[in-house]
């Protein structure tokens, strides 16, 4: 009996992948380094059994795949890739595939298909154990030949967004695990402006747990509409059951980061793409983490005196901000995957990875469809200047003024909301304010400036020697 | 007749740095890999040549200094310099110094340190041609034995603040560089709030270049006086030859970067320190460069409708806003390198830096004076928690808050400003919202929280399946 796939790594989204696998008719030989997983997970995988393979050696593992085979690696990303890698070639054929469907750095994945003599993908799944369970968003990267190749079964288990499914062929090399590395820095964002509605609402407006809870629900129902707005209302409105009361008021405010959001940034900064809303979340992380550090801050200036008059914060203007901030963010993201595939010679399309992001993943939302059919339009630029939302920028840009500026005023943290606007007003003013940066450039290093008037490069100013 | 020190690389800094050392009274040799640039350089060195020593040869330059040797290397950054010492190393005794004086990204600093037999000194020279000519500001790092051998001669050519030497040892490895690149990113920072409070007195308050000239000189009396609030109203009040008018209406918005700031960003991120002003000023220039598209999204969106009611935005209130906004980007570059301290092991100290930072570099400033008598207290954890820091952002927050909420209000952007308040909202705040992001990570993820109530870690909600 030859499986049709293999897969390596048994941890929770390489056993959430096979299982959905099997699930979708496909016939999967597993193997796992430590036996005793691979025993584990076949005890419950109950009327699935028939369509699983398991293995105990690598040599079984392989035998038990039909050839021309395919292997997804699910183990944790870095050297145990290689090491993996590295196992597996000796005992493969030339035209086998091997997927690297882990949380891999791009660069890792540009060097593996740099220097691999194995046919090699790349590829992001997004959606975490649920996806990977039962339909995750999959990012695919590496020669476009291997992609079709496995294309089908990545169809079957995938997300679908009205039967189209959330898996396609991002790009070249490492693309896929880089959209998906810029999905998870959307993912933070995303994230961190829901957290500073919330902290309106709770400190500003004084709302309860199961006001707010009730707020993020109604926002469910409009353009908000998104699998983290939903969790949102969800969580506020989780009761503890050891204190009986609000989840959120026994969790410690120190947020984890596996480390994307930064990667995210730190690959921002070598391509010159500004992503000041990522960037403010992974800073709102970092700063979350200083837990003691802020209740000694607190002690010396003072708790801020939130109270908001609700006339200064009303909850509708509160949801347009949050659109604002969104669609500013999401901009951002976009254009650092243009300057990506401008810098790499991919062929990345944001269209394309605004479809694929519209089920299965974290991210997830009905904006993104709107998103998708806006970046189709070859005319438009960047999501900013097309004219569906450019309007909602237009509309909302009011409410996320007010909002910052009553924030401001009490002492509420706004990082994400306020470098979303910043952004809006820099990019929206022709005559900005770094000819002052250039005259001083100039002063004090002789580095030149060009002139406004007739385009002359590397002028200077009359500034004594 | 035998040099005290040599200098190689005669581009405008190593020119400038070996007129310093000789007019300071030590023999120097010099070399250049293109001599005529060493002749041309010979050629203007007017009274000063009796101490100079121009070589064509390397052999000639190594022969011409006396042993133990010293020498200085401003070669441009990265494989020249690898390049220029392994030419350097069979020509050298075991103890002659080598010391990097340029622009080296640290890590290529610490590397050069471990694997070099050859003693060696990485030394961050800041204060431009001006600065190298007439008094840098001069940050060491390596072994301090090092350090203490070239000392004199670098505290002889240095700034001095009141007769002490703006010249020390910063630490060990790449301590020097990386004081230097923080330095470099504090300098972007500083630059962009600048700017920011140009825009709003140009655009807001609709002051003429020769009012806004006036302001920064006023500005410059009092605690804002530093060298780039000086030449910021300079560079305001210049008048453009050409058109007659003030020169920055002729420069372009554009600004121009070597990539330090966008260094510093890196580092901070991996170090997880957030730095979100400077990370504002960096995205800030990057969005500059974007000129012609800010131009069209301006036609989308219309010129921001900025005129503010001078009662709106007061100068005195701008004025304490900056400062303000200073002390907060202070604080996080501090932070940043403390955390470095850390995490390599090097004996970084706050307030021998800033009392480098004092004269010479960039940003140097009475505040800086301030910083350095603040962080001397052991007591003291950060800048903000000093008292007489504590005290001045207590004092100036509302105008900060006031003139984020004004330009808010009327589209002036304001990133850098907006940014350090947030971090100090943030920062001061002890029950945040980072419970939220833990109860989202724990829904989707399985990430596991810890209870408020008792420390338990791994906590998970009672979330379905």
């Amino acid at each position: 009996m030859s499986a049709e796939i293999g897969l390596i790594g048994l941890g929770t989204m390489g056993a959430a992948l096979a299982l959905n696998i099997a699930e979708k008719g496909h016939d999967i030989a597993v193997f796992n380094r430590t036996p005793s997983k691979t025993r584990d997970f076949m005890a419950d995988v109950g009327e699935l059994a028939p369509r699983l393979t398991p293995t105990e050696t690598l040599e079984d593992f392989v035998q038990a795949i039909a050839t021309p085979r395919t292997i997804i690696l699910m183990v944790l990303a870095g050297e145990p890739v290689d090491e993996q890698i590295a196992l597996l070639e000796p005992l493969l054929d030339a035209d086998d595939l091997v997927i690297d469907a882990g949380n891999a750095n791009f660069h890792d994945t540009n060097r593996r298909m740099r220097t691999l003599k194995q046919p090699f993908l790349g590829i992001g799944v997004s959606g975490g154990e649920e996806g990977a369970r039962h339909g995750p968003a999959i990012m695919g990267g590496g020669p476009k030949s291997l992609w079709n190749r496995v294309e089908p079964v990545l169809h079957a288990i995938s997300a679908k967004h009205k039967d189209e499914p959330c898996a396609d062929w991002m790009g070249e090399e490492g693309a896929g695990h880089f959209v998906k590395a810029v999905h998870n820095g959307i993912e933070y964002a995303d994230m961190q402006l829901i957290a500073e509605a919330y902290g309106i609402m709770r400190d500003g407006l004084g709302l309860d747990a199961q006001a707010i809870a009730d707020t993020f629900a109604k926002w469910n129902d409009g353009p908000l509409r998104s699998y983290l707005i939903e969790i949102s209302g969800i969580v506020a409105g989780t009761t503890d059951a050891a204190t009986n009361g609000p989840i959120l008021d026994v969790i410690l405010d120190s947020a984890g980061q596996k480390g994307t959001g930064r990667w995210t940034a730190i690959e921002a900064q070598h391509l010159g793409a500004p992503i000041p809303v990522i960037e403010a979340a992974v800073a709102a992380r970092n700063m979350s983490a200083r837990k003691d550090e802020r209740g000694r801050m607190e002690a010396i200036f003072g708790a801020a005196p939130q109270g908001f008059a609700p006339a200064e914060m009303p909850l509708e203007g509160l949801e347009q901000a949050l659109i604002c901030g969104k669609i500013l963010c999401y901009d951002q993201g976009f254009r650092l995957i243009a300057a990506a595939s401008d810098q790499f010679g991919w062929s990345l399309d944001g269209a394309r990875i605004a479809r694929v992001w519209r089920e299965g993943c974290i991210i997830r939302s009905d904006m993104l469809d709107d998103m998708a059919a806006a970046l189709s339009d070859s005319g438009v630029e960047t999501l900013m200047a097309a004219p569906v939302f450019a309007d909602h920028l237009k509309s909302t840009q009011a409410a996320l003024r007010q909002v910052i500026a009553t924030a401001v005023s009490h002492g509420a943290p706004v990082p994400a909301l306020s470098s979303a606007l910043s952004y809006l007003d820099t990019m929206r003013t022709h005559r900005g304010t770094a000819n002052m940066i250039q005259g001083q450039r100039d002063y004090f290093g002789r580095h030149g400036f060009v002139r406004l008037d007739d385009g002359q490069k590397d002028q200077h100013g009359p500034w004594a020697g």
